[in-house]
Formats: C-alpha cells, structure tokens, sequence
C-alpha cells in the first residue's frame, strides 16, 4: 500500500525538508504541494535542490486541493492551519508543522500569539511518556517547536527522576535562521547574519516559551519556571540548547544523573546520551532525525547543566513529523528517516 | 547476501563519510575499521556522528586485519595505498579513495606526488563513456580527486559533442576544507577561515591538475591545456568549479549546448542539468551525491563556461566510491546514496 | 578647516561604510544622512553599529537637502545619482558609489544597465597611471565597482608592462553578498548563502564586465576579451580575484614577473605584493583599503595567473571612495583609511 | 615622547591583535616581536595581515630581549607570564594578556589552572568602579578574560544597583574559536566548527569561571554563584554574553533597570546601552573596542536578562590592554582605538 501525502506550504524551508524526507521514504507517493503567492510556478524556482520535483506544478493552498490525500502535512504560518484542517475530513491524517494546535491553554495562546485559539492536537513528541500510543490512534498532530524539541528532551529524564522540579530553568539556544522560515526581513539577511551572533526574543517573550514550560509540566514539573533566550549564530540548521536548572537536592551526583539519562533514552532510536566527556555539535546531527544529549552536575552552582543537539528543520520540525507520520500510519518509528548526521 | 566491508582510514573525513554512507546502505555489513595512530581507540572518539560505531575498537592498518573482507575501502595519504593493496588478494574489492591509482602516466605522477608511480586502476567515475561497463567487471578502483570529479562532469558534454576542443580550459573551484583532511595545521583553523577565502595551489602546481587533463584526454581532447586555481571558501563541505573553454567555433550558441549537455546526461540518476535560469549552488547537493550542472555561451568572450556543483566528501569522494562499489558488486548504482541535498 | 560631508543612501551597505569610516577621519564633520523609504526615522534603527550616529534624523534624499555640503557621497541604486548630481554645484565634491558614471561608452552601459546614460566622470582608481593628478583637479568623482577594483588592481602590473595582451582574460571573483547590498531577495538570505557557494550573472552579463575591459583598454590592452564570472561564499565581505591571462610570449618567466608587479606597487600605501609563496585571503584585508596581490607563471597552461584580496565594501567601494575625497581635497592619501585587516 | 613597546607571542592571535592596534596607535613605536618556536622566522609568515612588519625577524621570548622597552605586551599561554615578568623591572609597564595575574584567591587559582599562583595585578578593567584611578598609578596591569570581560559589564550595573544580588547567575556565552588560539587542536578545524555550535567545559570546569566570581564579589555581591556554559558557534571573533540572574525583588521593573545601566555607563567611550528593541550582535563591535549591551526584566522568570556584544580579540582581549596601556601612561584612553564595528 502507498499512501497518498500532500504538502501544504512546500515553498518554504520547513515544507521543503518534508519533501526532502519523503522523497526518500519508501511507504510514500507525493501528491498535492501547495503554496499561497506562489501557486501556479513550479516548485524547482523555489526548491532547486528537490530536482525530482521541479516540474510539479504549485497549487493554491486551499482544503479543495488537499483533500483526497492520506496525509496532509501543514507547514504553514500560525494562525492558517485551523480554518484548513476544520475542512479535512478525519480519514486524513493531518500533520500540522506550525504552531496553532501545540498549546492547550488558550490564555497562553492569546497572551503569546494574540490570535484566536483553534484548540490543541495530540503533542507530536513520540519519545514523551507514553506519547507513542495516542500517536497510534490519531488522525491529528500537533509537530512541537523546534526550540521545545530540543529543550524538552535535554531536561525530561532529570524532571521525570526528580533530579530537578523544573523550578528557574533557564535556557540559552543557539539557532541557524532556517528556524525563521524563508522571511524576506533585513535581519535574516546573510551579510547581516554571517560572522555575527545575536539575541532576540530576550525577557519571556519568544513564543516558545509556553509550549517548553507545558511540556515540564506535563513531565510532572509543579510550577515550572522559565527563562528563554534564543540566540541567531551563523549557520543554516541546528539548534544547541543549553539549559540549566537547579538541582532539587545537594546530594545528586553525576553518576545519579547520567544513569537517569540512559535508561530514560535506553531504546530511543534517535536521541543519543554521549559518552563522557564529549558535548553535542549540531554537526553531528546536521539533516538527520538524531537528538545528541549530555549532562553535567555543577555542584558550586547548585545546577544540573542539559546540552541538546538538533537540527532545527529535522528532528525539530519535518523529521519529527515525518516520524510521528510513520506511528499513525502503524510504519516503523523510523522508516525513512535519515539517522547519521552529515558531519564534518 | 550481505557483503562485509572493511575501511582503512577510519578516523578521517573521506573514512568517516564511507561509513556515513555504508550505515545507510542495505546490502553491507561493517567490518574491520582501521587507522594509523589512533589505532587502539574508539571510533566514537573521533568521529562522534557515527554513534552506531561508536564503541568499536580502531584496529591498526595492515593487511592481515583487512584480508577477508569483500570490499575494502581505503581513504590513506597518498603513497600508502599501494603497498597495502598488493597483499589483499583479486577476491576482495579494493576501492582507493587516494591518489594512488588514478594516473596512468607515471612521469605525471612523479612530477606531481614525487614518490614511487604504483600504477593504475580503472577509474570509479561511472559517468565516463563505456566506464560502467569497465567497473562491473574489476576488484580494484581508483576513486577521482574531488575537484577532478566536479570539473570533468561540468565540461564531459562539451568534449565529446566537440563544443571545446580542450585547449586553454580555466578552471576556478571554490572548495571547503574537508577536502583537505583532518590534517593539523594552521590554515585549516575555523578561525582563519571563517568570513575568509583564499587562493591555493595556484600557477598549475595542485595536484588534481594531471588527472584533470587525463579525463579531459580521454574524452577526446587532442592536447588539452588547463590552468586550475583551487580557493578556499568558509564552508565545510563543497566544491563550486567555474569551468571555461574557447568555443570550438564561433557558431556555437546555447542551443546546442543545453542539447549536448541534455542528452548527456539524461540517463544519469545523479547529475543533474539545471533549468535555465539557475545556477548550481553546493547547498542544493549537500551531504548526497548529486551533480548539479549548468552552462552558458559568452560569445563576446568566444567561451564556453559550465558549472558544477558537488558535496566534494560525498559525490567527490565516498559518495562516488559507494557508487563504484555497487557496479562492481552487480547492485543498483544508487543504492544507499542520497539523492537530495541537504539544503538550506 | 573642517569639512562638511553628506552622505545619500545613509542606510546601505555603502553608505554605511562610508560613515563608519567618515567617523574616524580625522578632517571630516558628518552632515545631512538622506535616504529613500527610510526618511524620517533614526539611523541607529539601520545601522546599530555607527552608534555616535544613532539618534541623527534620517532626511529625504533631495539636492536641496544634500547641497551646502563640501562634499557628497552618493551610494545609490544606479540610474539614481544623476538627476541629483546635476542638481548640486561645482564647488561641491561629488563622489558616486553607484555605476552611474563609470563607464566612458554609451553603448557598453546601454547593453548593460539599459537605462538612459549619465556620461561619465572621472574614475576613481588612484593607483592607475596618472589618476592621481586627474583626481586632485575635479569635484566629481565614478567610484570603481568592486570587482573591477580587484581585477583592475590584479593585472595592471601584467597589461602596462606587456606580459600579457589583455587578450583572453578569464576572472572568477568569489565575493560576499555585502556587494549584492541590503537587498531583500530570496538567494541572500542567511540560510541560503551559509555553508553554500554559488555562480550567478554567468557568461559574460554581469555589469562589471564593461567596466574590467574598459580599464584594461585604459592600460593599454588593444582589444581585450574577459570571461568574468561572479561566485558568492559564505562570507559577509570580501572579494578574492583569481585572474588569468595567456602569457605575451613563453619566454616570460616567473622573475621578470614579480619584478614588473614589485615596481608598479612600490610606492602605493594600500596595495601588497605578497611574500612568494603567501596567497591572498580576504580576511587579511577585512575593514581596511588594503589590497593584497600574488602572481604565479603557469607555463605548461600557458598563462599569467594573478590573485587579489579586497574588503568589497572598504577598497572596494567605500575606503576607495574616501581615499579620493582625500585626493581631492588635497589630504593624505591615506588619512582616516585602516591599513591593517582585522584577521583573523 | 614616543614610547617603545614589545610583544612576547607575537605570532598567536592575542599577539597578532595587539599588533593590529598598535600599528594604528600614533604615540608607540614597536620594539621587540618574540615568540617561542617560532623565534628566529619572519612575522609575516605567521601574522600575513601585518603587513608593515612583515619583515620583522622573530626573537626568542627572554626577559632579556623586552628589557629596554617602555611597555611590554605578554600574550603567553598561562604559567609563564609569571617567571619573565619577574625579571623585568618597575620601570617597564607590563600587560599581561594571559591569565597569570587575574585571580587574587590562591585556592582558586590551584583549583582551575593547577599551577604555581604567580599573585595578583591591577585588573585591566577600567569600567569598574574606581578602576582607572589604581591603572593610571601602576606598572603592572593584568588583562581580563574575554568572557568575564562581556559578562562583568553586562552584570555591573545591577550589581551595583542592588537589582541583583549576584546569587544564581547563569551565563551562556557564545564565542568564535579565536579566543582558543592558534592552537593546532581538532576541534579547532574549521571543517569541524562551520555549520556547527558546540558546548564545551560545561558545568562550572571552565578556567574564567572563578574570574567572572571574582567581579561579582568586587562589585558588591555577598555570596554570588554562577552557571557558566561556553558555546563554540562558527565565527573567526565575537562572543555574545547571555546573562540572567533572580531580580533581587519582585518589584523591579524594565524602567528601573534601564536607568541604572544609562547611569551606570553615561560616561563610558565603550560601552553602549541599545535603545529599547534593539539587541546586541557581535558584528557591530567586530574589530572595535566597543560593548553593546542591553537588558530586559523577565517578570514571569524573576529574572534579569543581560546580553552583552564584544570583539573578544579587541575589547576582549588586546583593545582592552591598550586602553589600559593608555591610562598607565596617562594618554586619552581611546587613543588608537578603533570605535566603530566592522558590520556588516
């Protein structure tokens, strides 16, 4: 059986990785890709490197188009997805890449995205607890953020074991701009951006911040506390994270804490926990579904310090939708899915 | 049949990228993985994308360690290949990713390398006239430099079809450099090439020069002459070779050139004539092993200019001796090789 | 006496450039900062780096708000820079960023810009033959293009002393896409141009080729041909030019080479023949008007090959710029011009 | 009245840094070049950029050879700044670029560098309070670490406002490799950092720890501690310091905050508060001396957000010494000081 998979969004970067993944997925045929000001074109002007796909002609992003399709990926700016997938019938799958379904606190959506709350989706993180079976019997996922991808899996096996209560977390992350979409804004500029890092979205306000701080406390965090600062480095892909938070007693030590980390991430086909003494490169995951995680106790700190490595456009947007695709649809978690990262 | 594969050189950029590609591949089976001094360490040490390996034990580079596999890959400085090659028997393929055996001129080799000619082997770019059929048939390949493999592809259609007689070719290849190997020295620190580019090899010296001018010989060219400046440019991976050659003849014009190049490579699963209008751009073919290839008639200039654009690890180097493999094992070409880059 | 500059075009790439160097000359007092769309708001919302500027009003570029100043920088689109010029006096120095008056034949800038043609003024290369005394005696003043400056200053040596005819000339300029200017276009966004190198303006079309042969005709080259080919590297600035010429006769050898570029560039300030065996690199000459210069002899080819480093926007546009205005108002050539390249 | 200056480890980056200003700075002439391995060569074989000195012959590092100089510059690795400075005597000023005389707790000292303690020196920060008074009557000056340079000035403030008690401090510091040296490491390859950001000396290991304590306590902390995380991001020079701590109470607000930062560095040639919107980005700083920094309060976390932006070769390291070296000679502290960052 071949399932039938449209792509909505296909112009852009995270619409593109879609495609760059399904094109190499065995259990797929492409059908429908649609865009909004660029229908009509064919998508090798707006993706040269999707040669297989050049001559496809670009559709109107419209639920006419869409329908009919197995699946239906969303990559979409906020705020678009729900008008669309009201009209999906539920024999569809519909995998929504941005941001409309993630949240289940419509004051958290209001306060952080200002438009109207369209509700939320089953979470499309399968390596949270018990994730994998509510992925297994929907017809709607909600891909997570890239910056909440890579957060939430450094610090899940210390706020499961209680080596930390997700109280003052704070995170730094450093991020290629691939993760702001294909936006013509100065700042994205390459002259502005090459040799330069940046800060943005600093004090509480990157759109982020909700979704990592229902995601500790889905994990069992009581009152979660976040400080969040996103970072722009000069490189296309990849999301380094660092996170600390304080450790919920004197008494953890490394050893506690890296045993914790491994069986949590025991059968995990893609999020590797190092070896000592080596820390996550986004290199090592570039344009594969891989997570690398590692972690250290700093005693004098009173800190449990989390690294992850992802791509942001793999593991962080495409590659984890395409994995949760693969769990609706009863495929192997990881059919498809590149596991080795392009380095150096 | 699973074929067992062995690769000397482990721990290097050319090593690490064939078994980047083998983890991938259906039909193998890791063996031995070797290297000089590292030997007795683990792969996961120096190669940390490669986490499926991580744990294996480096063993040391002889050929006893090697002997008994199906294929050996070997990605060693050059001078070394020879030697190690002689003691594994016509049962095993061997494939060299080094110098060693790809100039069938021993007084260019001497001029150019300097140490003792080895010989030559048949040569692993299967998209020369009759090659496939030549590499179907031996247990011994001599994979092409990185740059020869990107100039001969972007100037093959115009040789043969006697667009350019190969007289006077200029050739500028802007490459990164992990072409240059994990090599210790002080041009090849990040921070003296990021934001940086710069001329090396210059006035006919580089390596690649005499391979360049067999390819070309071989297609036909009667005398070829080729002045070739390799730049180093800030990225990892990558060559961008800007190829030029007087017309032929001044009736020359694009038409006749986009059909050479078209039926050229129409049956070619990995290179790729772009549409007019788009030039070749090394993001579009990272990490897999496409061509991406375009071409342009300056009649002020009376040149001819073509462009191509590899990954030089992937299609440059392991990519295309993963490809020589599968034709010499009876598999599909393409097996296990990307298709798609990893853009942007 | 201090003189009073306006700068049209403030929120560029050039004009910004040309302000951060304004700043620190010493004889300078920085007057009206005009641009287009941007009018009525502060600089320091375009340029954060030029923080002395930060809270200065952004004025309507006009000749009324640009006349009453010693001197005018204009860094505007081409076709912009001529109404305006005609519209301020002689006694104001007028120095054109833009192409408007570089090229001296009607015809080359019609085929190439197709706009209606400015006529031409003098240009602003001091370190051509006897341009120095012509810019001392005008209040107008054609700042080169980038690449012209590169590939001018790469093979005056070669043309004035007869080593090569002008004849066949063949350029490929990697460049950073500071050049391409603040330009919101898809292909210089940040995650397209990083880890990636791509051809664009290829076989014979780019604007600065007129401009390369018309100097290589000012030099003395008697009907001079140019293959010249642009490349864009994930760098911000710079510009490496590797030119390439046949050789006037094969008698010429390595010596008599470096002898003509030795003397040519003996007594110029900003522009080095390097050390033999010392190549350029871009960012040897980053943020400052210098120029870095090789040369090789490729006898089996045939060819002169000859290499330049500039900063794009600083020798290339802006720090060239400056220097005229100091030539014409009678300073130091070299006053309130970096000399040193911030490497690495 | 000229003053005479020599460079140990000139061919290093720190070194290389010093020269770059020095060259530029009207009141030094430059003595002595020395250097360990690579005595007895020419500069400009190791530092191609400076250009003026290329033909300098390197002398061997010997208090005997920068006796007789009015300033000695030291960019030597840590523990052998120590046992030269010594032999020079109280008439000579010494700037130590290297961290031999940063630290005034011994044990700390022994904890992270595990040497001999050589003492302590003025700390070469003249932004601190009363700073500038203790370096213009001193013939000593120990240079601040790049890091603890970008975070004590984004902290000081509110520190010394009582906005923070210095308790929980969490810095994640982002930072190109410069700041390692020319250092022939793995890890250090560009083929290895482009593309890709890496953690390193994660969980309170790294040797600027203890030194950025250090300030915190000087500037009025009780009992401050610190979670600091380094981030290797692919660029030649910058480091972005993102720096949070709990708000000393609940009260706080932006407006507060951003009055103790304009107040606290009103007077400052170097340090730049950004208006309100804008963030820092090491670009605008890249080669300068300068600081940018901005603040925002985080009610939700409790926290303050401090981020701030230098050139960690320039401010970081070798500009900060010079505008040391300026006030120990009782010249204008800017003087040689390049203001302006290189951007884009």
């Amino acid at each position: 059986m071949v399932v039938r998979v449209a792509v909505a969004g296909c112009t852009g970067y995270a619409g593109g990785e879609v495609l760059r993944l399904l094109l190499e997925h065995p259990g797929v045929e492409i059908g429908a890709l649609t865009a909004g000001s660029s229908a009509g074109g064919r998508l090798g002007e707006h993706q040269p490197h999707l040669w297989p796909l050049a001559d496809r002609e670009i559709q109107p992003t419209d639920a006419g188009t869409l329908a009919g399709h197995d699946v239906v990926f969303l990559a979409l700016p906020h705020g678009t997805s729900g008008p669309i997938a009201e009209q999906l019938g539920d024999d569809t799958l519909v995998i929504d890449c941005g941001a409309d379904f993630r949240l289940t606190d419509p004051a958290a959506w209001q306060q952080f995205y200002g438009s109207e709350y369209a509700g939320s989706w089953p979470y499309g993180l399968p390596e949270l607890p018990g994730q994998r079976q509510t992925l297994a019997r929907t017809t709607r996922i909600a891909v997570p953020g890239c910056y909440p991808t890579s957060v939430t899996l450094a610090l899940m096996p210390a706020v499961t074991a209680g080596l930390i209560d997700g109280h003052d977390v704070v995170v730094v992350a450093a991020s290629g701009p691939s993760g702001a979409g294909k936006s013509l804004k100065p700042h994205l500029l390459g002259a502005e951006l090459m040799g330069s890092a940046s800060a943005y979205g600093v004090g509480g306000v990157h759109r982020h911040t909700p979704e990592i701080l229902q995601n500790l406390a889905l994990l069992g965090a009581s009152e979660p506390t976040l400080s969040f600062t996103p970072v722009l480095v000069p490189m296309s892909r990849g999301i380094l994270a660092t996170c600390t938070a304080p450790l919920a007693n004197p008494e953890i030590g490394i050893e506690q804490v890296r045993t914790a980390y491994a069986e949590a991430y025991a059968g995990e086909e893609f999020v590797h926990l190092l070896p000592e003494g080596q820390w996550p490169q986004t290199q090592a995951v570039l344009g594969s579904n891989g997570v690398q995680v590692q972690v250290a106790v700093d005693a004098a700190a009173g800190r449990l310090v989390a690294v992850a490595a992802i791509d942001n456009l793999t593991k962080g947007t495409a590659g984890g939708a395409v994995q949760c695709m693969n769990l609706a649809l009863g495929l192997d978690e990881t059919t498809g899915l590149p596991r080795i990262g392009v380095a150096p």
